[in-house]
């Protein structure tokens, strides 16, 4: 840990419990992130194991910052998958797919006798967001990550949504066509069947199969196991039909799915994060054709669209403000820092 | 007023500003109606009058009440359109479609120097099954109105979604079908062009243009105009193959949207109210089939539905809540009664 200062002299630290890597962050009440490091999670490793490994590094920078004189409060945890947060259970977490209820916040609270709060890892992302990031001083808005699927997190009037299991916001199975292709979660026509990396790849697979020449079979030498989205959205940009066409398309079924939530949630922002995150300005326009062909007039043209500010730090700053909210008592709410 | 009793010393009134009807409830701390009336809206005349009418109506309660020894606290009008509910102003009505931007709230706790609390009049319907009717005691449920439209309004862990224009919940216009029938709003294929009473009828309208034989000819006498979703619903009951298609096809499209709120929302209950209420009956399989196929498990399998309880009272009890509510700066909070 590295560049405490003294005039912080109390801090809570966040951890972004990652599949490879876990972050961990010290954070002051302001939002001030004091001190960071990243750490392995070895998630293929067994439940104890994970544990104390965390347990062994978090006592290392407790101590640390002790002797410094400042005082760590409470402790907050993002963590993939389904979590009980008011129970502070894991009931599942695809990372760690052996783990079925496990009660993480009490088994590290009793350990380090601190306050420990926990969270699902998208819902933290997106109160860090909300809290020093793209979503400051915004009550309603959705955070959706477009990488190898898609995923999402829905703030509502200051507070997150978890619904009655904390399976809420799961923006990517939106059915945006009922007889689409069949998606990993078994339903059709998903919208992480067209908008995600996957969905471009496999819209691109499909549409080589049929024939059709395309600047695709260069670039990736025919082997197609190779191709990427990042290839897709540069061949559309040098105007390779095909890939135009499969870009208009995933960016379209974004707007379908928007233009969903518009209806539904009337939210003032999407935030937009993960590794497809560079190809939003290839979908932006199709996307907001949609939005304002399908949606009501007055909410769709409230709607603004900004990129996550916080990058990989934003699920560490989101676990952090859990901790802080938990210390007093508003463990729902965002804001009123 | 009538029923009064004496152990009722502090009152609200809850106002339903209906299309045609404006019914209005004396209501106790405990939910207890203590009297009711309904009077005519008179929406086609003048904003003046139409408020004024009102106004004296109340005016009439309230000294029938305190002649009675009875204080009313407070009033809670409930109206369809765009509420600002923080401004207490009506935004847009459909029912009065020439106001615009009417301080409603303003106008009638001067009239009456008693608090005015105003909202949607599908929200304040909500609150009211959610404090007294079929959601009493769930923190997370949706309502939908099967009628002429679909309606809905969002409660989630307690509250309504209000969204940033308190346009939130138009459930009735998530797309089901990207490329379906135009709707009303200017979308195609919204959950309304399909199971709503408008989108039965134009099915079997449809179905019928294109040929095929039908109980329907014989019951309408030929004659199409007259067709109700009602009959189309009985004559899928008596095995009309036609109909029984139109009703399945209602239903898996309900379905699909509902599956959509699963998903999104993680709610426990549905509940459903509205003119085609009775139909609900011959959806229920094809719906559940449809969520149970596309939502994901657990939240899909921990999904309740309700037909709503307060019938034609609800909106009065809601509005009568968010009185109570706005009197204890709860305005947003649907329990802790």
């Amino acid at each position: 840990m590295n560049n405490s200062r003294k005039k912080y002299r109390n801090v809570v630290i966040g951890v972004d419990f990652g599949a490879t890597n876990t972050r961990i962050g010290v954070v002051a009440r302001d939002g001030k992130i004091i001190g960071k490091k990243t750490i392995p999670t070895y998630s293929t490793r067994g439940k104890k194991f994970i544990i104390e490994r965390l347990i062994d590094e978090l006592k290392g920078s407790i101590s640390t910052l002790t002797l410094k004189g400042i005082k760590v409060l409470a402790l907050g945890i993002g963590i993939a998958g389904i979590i009980y947060i008011k129970k502070g259970i894991v009931a599942f977490s695809p990372n760690m797919p052996a783990w079925r209820m496990v009660p993480l916040k009490r088994i590290v609270a009793r350990r380090l006798k601190l306050p420990v709060f926990i969270e699902n890892d998208a819902n933290a992302a997106a109160i860090g967001e909300g809290w020093l990031g793209a979503g400051k001083g915004i009550r309603n808005f959705v955070c959706i990550t477009l990488g190898t699927g898609i995923g999402g997190a829905l703030v509502l009037d200051g507070r997150i949504v978890h619904g009655a299991d904390g399976m809420a916001g799961e923006i990517g199975h939106i059915t945006v066509n009922p007889d689409g292709p069949l998606c990993n979660c078994g339903n059709n026509g998903c919208l992480e069947t067209y908008s995600s990396a996957t969905g471009i790849i496999r819209m691109a697979k499909e549409a080589l199969k049929t024939g059709g020449s395309s600047n695709l079979l260069t670039i990736t030498g025919g082997n197609l196991e190779k191709l990427t989205s990042q290839m897709i959205a540069n061949a559309a940009k040098s105007g390779d039909p095909i890939s135009m066409e499969i870009m208009d398309k995933a960016g379209a079924y974004l707007g379908i799915g928007l233009a969903d939530l518009v209806n539904l949630l009337n939210m003032e922002l999407v935030i937009f994060s993960g590794g497809m995150l560079d190809l939003w300005d290839d979908f932006k326009k199709k996307v907001n054709m949609e939005i304002i062909r399908r949606a009501y007039n007055i909410p769709a043209k409230r709607l603004k669209f900004k990129k996550a500010k916080l990058g990989e730090m934003s699920g560490v700053v989101g676990s952090a403000k859990i901790a802080w909210n938990g210390l007093t008592k508003r463990e729902n709410s965002l804001y009123n820092v």
